[in-house]
């Protein structure tokens, strides 16, 4: 079978994986209407292509907070890397490196942070945080990143709970007993606490103490990051002009808008609509990335032309690394990059600097 | 079978009830398309979720005409309880009651309001009426719900007619014979009259009679249902703006936005639609609430955002008592309890008077 | 089987038709795009159902050009009936009476005007006329309907070459060798003339002469045919304002709103949404009907709430001819008519001058 | 099997043609969205055809720069022909020729210019350019055309490289080792240069030197054109207003709007969208045509109504070819002719100088 464009790649993963890791990864809240939104609306977007331009001498390149990428393409937070291959997150950020590109490790990652640093030194990583009611162990986690040369601090904005993924509760889904979510175990034992992590069917808020995360988190908590640590710190989760605002105004240097992949709050906006919205309210003050939908090169034009800087893929990453690791991964992203190579092309641009709004339109169907 | 969301309960339902009394519940008008719409029409409101608010402590009651229920979802009135579980009303009044919320009682019971009542004792209920040619029969309804100690009185405006349900016709459907319309048995035994309840096959206009309903009621009759009884009236089936300014001048203390579940008018608007523009003309000056197509906690949300003080489920419910009475039913709260505190959490509502029109927009599709 | 919607008869008929016959009363042009769309439009137009009207007694009776009809409903001119049942346009012109409306005969009936009348003495009929090169033989068709008692004269002006029906073609439909159709066979004899009415594959222009119809009328004819008979002059195919005032300004009595079926220019607009256009430009100078789609009685509802005072029904009353019939097209009839009286009383409309645009709203789908 | 419709043609092709062939030529760029787009954007767009307009002398011919076809359709530029039938372009250009229109041949040809020209003296015929890195090829290839009595340049603005079509790359599409493309085989000869073209799996850019194609094309490109030859340049793949004036300014004679079959840039505008903005923009100042998603008469008829000059067709005269060689594709204009001609008459125009924007409405669905 040859591995042609992104869907090939989640067909194999759809029949290679586990049926209980495949429903994990794919796993959507509710009705999964968000989840499908955010590819769906991408098809709603067209493009207005300027022809004969000189596109001989293409540069794809760009930067995140001051670091150059490859292409603006990098790798969102998921978790549990473990389920689609053998060498988890290590194989993730080796790929990551190899491309030149991002890599934003989860804080629900089965490697921990040493591991991912040690499997590919000098790679650009940023590391993903959830609060955790046991402000030491989050605290003890931020630091360690930033000591192994993370980059960013990524904190999620919209789990205070899990949301109800029906196929999850069904499976009664857990990981396998030789799989940890080591980092936190490692924050624990530090602050001697004693979570356990195995189960993950805590889609009922009065549940969420067996998780550990902490529902009282407000704004005024950039401020504690912001005495925790020198990392820049990257908002995720944002749908909306009025948080998008708010996120400026408490200093974070960049925002991304997620839905988490569909997994949360079903029905919300698809992220590429809410980047509009987003992008209008911050007016250039910080950079906008998006996650949720990617499935082509011409999605990440879409994205760059209504105002994103860069954007990160979650799934289609899980199914090359279900594919071939390490390997499989860096199929993913360079089928991307060869896309929104040839998508730039088709479009008349030959560098990043030349996308913008003037490339797209929605379609009013 | 796991039963995790209300469609399994639905799915369970289809397979285990007898066909005529699936297709009873289940019937909408005509083509159904009324009886549709009211899903569909929530999956086209899209959430603006909110981050980063404190939701650790969920505040999910509130009251219905000042009386408190555990959360704004009630048991809307539907007829023949029996048909899906033995104890048929009974059961639903000790649910209601256990979850701490509103039933609504039906003329159209397989129980006596008296056996309802006995069945749950100080459960919150109202009783819902149609006016029937003999007044007095009528009269004696709303007297006994009174003395019972209802709480409110339901007067369905939308069925000077039944409407026309294909497959009931195709069945011919009839309740069996060990069953009755007790409450009607016993209002008319006191009228010295003897109509025949068994046949429903009422579509055709001319055939009312064989119902008894008033097709001739009026507003009017709201000034003479006021001289019955001190009980506060809420207005079922009201879809416009005219008429629910017209309820307000007549002096109803509540309005329910109902299509009958779809089972009258088709292609009438979705309740979810139509409480919008009602909720515009009430401007507050009495209580608005919906029902039709409330299948997730996130229903409830939407519904509330947009103005309804409280929903009413129908199908569900009676899904519930088909899946294990009284329990069952409890189940199908539960779920809808759970979901319905899980969203506000999600969308970042801690309570449910922070619950707003800025939480909602309605999706160009 | 019970016959419960007009559905149910299309089945039948489907069933039991000859395929070439079915094909043909099914047959839209090209595509079927039009064909279709006349009966989706129907369901983008959603109700303003209004409560607590006296709707006990319920009259739903008509004028059309002064002469009072039982319902707002006529039948359509439709060829070739006895490829529907053996009596053809006797069984229709008597099934017409029976429910005391009127019923527009077809220059292409496989029964003379004269049969048709005797058939069914005393009932309202108009006779509808395609113009024919050879004047002659179409001025003593008009006259041979005013002297029989034909009320009206129905000009169509949305043929001037057949449209191309692919199954008509595929099946090199012809009517079978006993069907005649006998108006122009007295006609043309009248006339001298010999012409083949077997084939109807006349889908290109250049074979229009194998028809005989005139490809050159223009609106100037109506004079001619005003001169030729005192009946009122509808004309039927008017689709658009500009032509709406063209009918009105060359004094024609009375507009049919109407594509044909879908079987002249396919994706022409839907008759229902035609009809708002047409009603506007005609600001009740004459009297507009509607035809095309018509499905069930809730549809009469919404062409009456848009302006049309009449509906005419084609292909369902063909349905109704095939199952049984004169009997069977009046059980067609006698459903629609419950159907209307019951979807206006559900509306809250007692009678037909009840009916106006606040009625209904386009859906914004 | 009755070939009644172009859609018979397709499903002959797709049933007779070896899958390697019939997956080239219904190839689409990624999702394949574009290429359907211009199928479906026409059935978006109604009709509002006139009644009661004197068709009986009907003139469908039309001229393009200069010259009369006998209606507004044209063979659009595709490779490979022999891949359809064995004499390839031969019987494409015997077909132009007999139905008296205008023949676009490709340099991807698989008989040369001259071969072509000798097929069928006299023919009205265009050549489509791509220009090559070498340039001394492309302008051996230009004035060979002009010598050979082509009348027309055609410039390919659209593919600075090709598009990623995925059957393409998963069949590993090339030529069978007997066909070559001749012209080129010829243009570099001259230029002593020995290209391999048969692999056409040239998705990724930094492949282009491969098909020696030239990425570094501009508008300045035009001035060289227009100093090697005296025929009027058509710019063929303009997509936008701001193109369409820059097209102007740079002195073409003609624009033909097109996205290329939906195979280069994927989600771009359908053809007979873009169409209008192009129309707009031009303001009659040069012809603009149109290629894409015509199936049907009424296409062609809706395309001039938008203020297309002449539209010109790809796929379906492979399908014609596909089916009897140039009798085959005789037969696909046949149909195009007459259904062209009938939708004219049933819209109410004579001549095609009577057709306007005011025959068509975009649906609002």
């Amino acid at each position: 079978m040859a591995m042609v464009c992104l869907s090939d790649f989640e067909a194999y993963a759809k029949k290679y994986l586990p049926k209980i890791a495949w429903d994990y990864f794919a796993a959507g809240a509710d009705d999964c209407t968000t989840r499908d939104e955010n590819i769906l609306a991408y098809k709603r977007i067209r493009f207005r292509p300027r022809m004969l331009r000189d596109v001989s001498v293409m540069d794809i390149r760009t930067k995140i907070l001051g670091s150059e990428i490859s292409f603006p393409v990098g790798i969102a937070p998921t978790g549990f890397h473990q389920l689609a291959w053998p060498d988890g997150e290590k194989s993730t950020a080796r790929a990551a490196r190899a491309m030149n590109t991002c890599y934003i490790a989860s804080t629900y990652s089965t490697c921990t942070l040493e591991e991912i640093s040690a499997a590919a030194p000098g790679g650009l990583r940023w590391f993903q945080l959830y609060i955790h009611r046991n402000r030491a162990a989050s605290q003890q986690l931020v630091q360690r990143a930033e000591a192994l040369g993370f980059q960013g601090l990524v904190l999620t904005a919209d789990l205070p709970y899990t949301g109800k993924r029906r196929d999850d509760i069904r499976n009664g889904f857990r990981l396998p007993p030789h799989m940890k979510v080591k980092n936190l175990e490692r924050a624990f034992e530090v602050c001697k606490m004693s979570p356990s992590f195995h189960s993950l069917s805590w889609h009922v808020p009065h549940e969420a103490k067996t998780t550990g995360l902490d529902p009282s988190v407000t704004w005024n908590d950039i401020y504690w990051l912001r005495s925790l640590t020198c990392l820049p710190i990257i908002i995720k989760g944002i749908l909306t002009r009025e948080d998008a605002e708010l996120a400026v105004r408490h200093g974070v240097q960049g925002i991304i808008v997620s839905n988490h992949g569909g997994r949360q709050l079903d029905e919300g906006p698809a992220t590429i609509d809410a980047l509009v919205e987003v992008v209008e309210a911050v007016r250039g003050r910080v950079e906008v990335y998006v996650d949720g939908g990617i499935r082509k090169g011409s999605d990440v034009l879409k994205a760059l032309a209504l105002g994103a800087k860069c954007v990160f893929i979650g799934r289609p990453a899980l199914w090359g690394l279900a594919y071939k690791g390490e390997e499989g991964l860096q199929d993913v992203l360079k089928i991307l990059q060869d896309e929104f190579r040839l998508s730039m092309a088709l479009a008349g641009c030959a560098s990043v600097s030349e996308i913008g709004q003037h490339l797209v339109q929605f379609s009013k169907l």
